[in-house]
């Protein structure tokens, strides 16, 4: 099969020849291969201004993003074959890495498929499609899917906001089979019930899984603190490793409410509370109240999306950080993480320095995570990397 | 107690403040307080231009690094009591993240203890003084440790080269008890002797225990290469957990000798191979011999010892990383590693990336490690981060 051309400008291929798979509309030779020739979604081969084929993309000309790489071999199709290779190679690492079929199949650039996120929960598959050009591919992708993983359900979510820079639907669609309203899955010898259809994102946070799995290995005995626990995975987590007491703080009630069935289900709901609160709120009520926790895990939602919200942002990170440590018991420990790709490593590292400070505590990280190997990093794509959690041990003045 | 004291200049109070421990010889007002009149090791205490105390210090007149904080509380003594306080928090934080007695008990800074490493094979403490003032303390020390622990045997290794830049000697000193010529100790499930006096460092390299169990995880069936394998930590590892063949390879006759009778220790030795070589000169044949490994472990020692080294350290960290990914299977995983201060986790991350291009092959970071949590990082003091690990899966062109 032969794709329409598509060429850079001069020097603008450096990018995809480092490795990063993504073309922006200003790097187009527009006079050459005006973009306005193709729909949203059309397959073309990418060169560089000298003519020298770099790949297969496909393209949206009405997105700031107006095309990303499938494959770096220009003679490839993009149909069946194509889906089910890259799809074997992602499962192939998932099974690699995992014993139990729960795990993110699927994450982007990083699988080689740009625009496309799936879940995995055992037969129920929960997809994200965040671009007009892996719109396009459906079809194809749904096939794939059936025949590669026989799943009782394939649920495209598409209610990404991504999904609005490149003027598609928010609907939901059942691509695929029957889904039950909850869903059970197990993460580090625990059990969850999720919602894959109300809840947030593909409806469960596999990326922190190794994290969780390390909190478990010294939280028996502790009195923990889940804030922004959403379905408990964190809490209830430590409290089937043997916590003394779990307190879980979200404002949604749904959320509680799936979480406080997950704890029975483990259990383990005589030593779990569960509080309908904001974060901020709660924290500052705690301090008040003289409470104090031997271990404080704060795993807020990115509270910075756009670039732009950074430095509100910041100061939010900042002040959670700083409340949180007010209220942890001496020699206890602060998990923190921030899943916002625009605050990095370095300065969730600096918040947690300045706060450590600032309460002349003892302050150090025993351990740093980050997503989990389901969720591997493109090392020419920082936009792959969002995911960082410190492990903080705190004593008193030194 | 009270102690003479050390005036910094203005504005040199700083970084202390940030949560640092050490006072570089230009930051002291030399006219309010010359340092001359100091013997190393003694005890002070640090004030700002302004006269506020901010804690007590031990000084090397002769040092760059003229001044350690001990304690930021200007009215403590530092007596037996304060080596009492700190190793037990130290001990109790170990305690809390590990089942058995062999980690690294104290790590410097990070323990609020600057200048002391001691690593513990159950019974046997192998201690690291690297400072004067340290030195100084060393009765005191010595008389807690026997304390706390009743060890069977206190050495003190003496043999790091830091102890010259304090005009310290490099003899090794049986501080107490008797030593046996080798020691076994338990790791991730295997057991290894090691051979304290004569190995390097303090013996053995815990730091990396948390990525090995890792690497176990999903070792079983692969043909492992384990370059710089010094006493056969990652290869061992991996054949215990049932890698198919392990190959060692180093350049030290007694540390292979040594790998093989661990491997036979564990009732792995019929798998597992073991190559005395220069690893460049390994990797340059095995690429001309055409041999391929599914998993490659490359965990050289320290590049970079000084600054001055970066770019030929570099250069070298580039070139193993170049050629272990050139004999790596498809589908295979190159774990990469660097203990080199000096190159960051940013360069080594490039230098995977840029390795990956190189060969036209699709490279993902799945996992990234750092040090074990016995080797805390003290998040004002980037000098106590060192260890970086990138668990690559790579596979064929994209």
């Amino acid at each position: 099969m032969h794709y329409p051309e598509l060429y850079l400008k001069k020097h603008e291929d450096k990018r995809l020849r480092q490795g990063h798979l993504w073309v922006f509309s200003n790097e187009v030779d527009g006079k050459r291969s005006p973009l306005e020739q193709f729909a949203a979604g059309d397959l073309v081969i990418v060169n560089d201004s000298a003519g020298k084929a770099l790949g297969v993309a496909y393209v949206n000309p009405h997105a700031l993003i107006c095309a990303r790489l499938l494959t770096r071999k220009p003679n490839s199709s993009i149909g069946e074959k194509f889906f089910k290779i890259r799809l074997s190679q992602a499962l192939a690492l998932r099974e690699r890495l995992f014993d139990k079929p729960y795990y993110r199949l699927v994450f982007g650039e990083s699988d080689g498929l740009p625009g496309l996120v799936i879940d995995r929960y055992d037969t129920v598959l929960s997809v994200q499609i965040t671009t007009a050009g892996m719109e396009v591919q459906k079809p194809l992708l749904v096939k794939a899917l059936l025949e590669l993983l026989q799943p009782s359900a394939i649920l495209l979510k598409n209610d990404n906001s991504q999904r609005q820079l490149e003027n598609l639907p928010l609907e939901p669609e059942l691509a695929y089979g029957e889904l039950p309203e909850r869903l059970l899955i197990e993460e580090n010898g625990a059990r969850f019930l999720i919602n894959v259809a109300e809840g947030q994102k593909t409806g469960w946070f596999y990326d922190h899984r190794c994290s969780r799995a390390q909190f478990a290995n010294w939280s028996s005995g502790l009195k923990v603190l889940d804030l922004f626990s959403y379905a408990g995975a964190w809490g209830i987590t430590a409290a089937v490793a043997g916590a003394a007491e779990v307190t879980c703080v979200d404002s949604s009630e749904s959320a509680l409410a799936l979480a406080a069935e997950s704890a029975a289900l483990n259990g383990v709901q005589d030593k779990m509370q569960f509080v309908r609160s904001d974060v901020f709120d709660y924290l500052k009520q705690a301090r008040e109240q003289n409470l104090h926790f031997d271990a404080i895990v704060l795993d807020p939602p990115a509270l910075i999306k756009r670039k732009k919200d950074y430095k509100a942002g910041y100061e939010a990170y900042r002040r959670l950080n700083h409340q949180a440590l007010q209220i942890l018991a001496n020699e206890g420990v602060l998990v923190s993480a921030s899943c916002s790709h625009h605050l990095s490593r370095e300065d969730l590292h600096e918040i947690l320095r300045a706060s450590g400070r600032h309460i002349d505590r003892h302050v150090v990280f025993f351990a740093t995570g980050g997503q989990g190997p389901d969720h591997p990093v493109l090392p020419a794509m920082p936009e792959t990397e969002y995911l960082k959690t410190f492990f903080c041990a705190v004593s008193g003045r030194m």
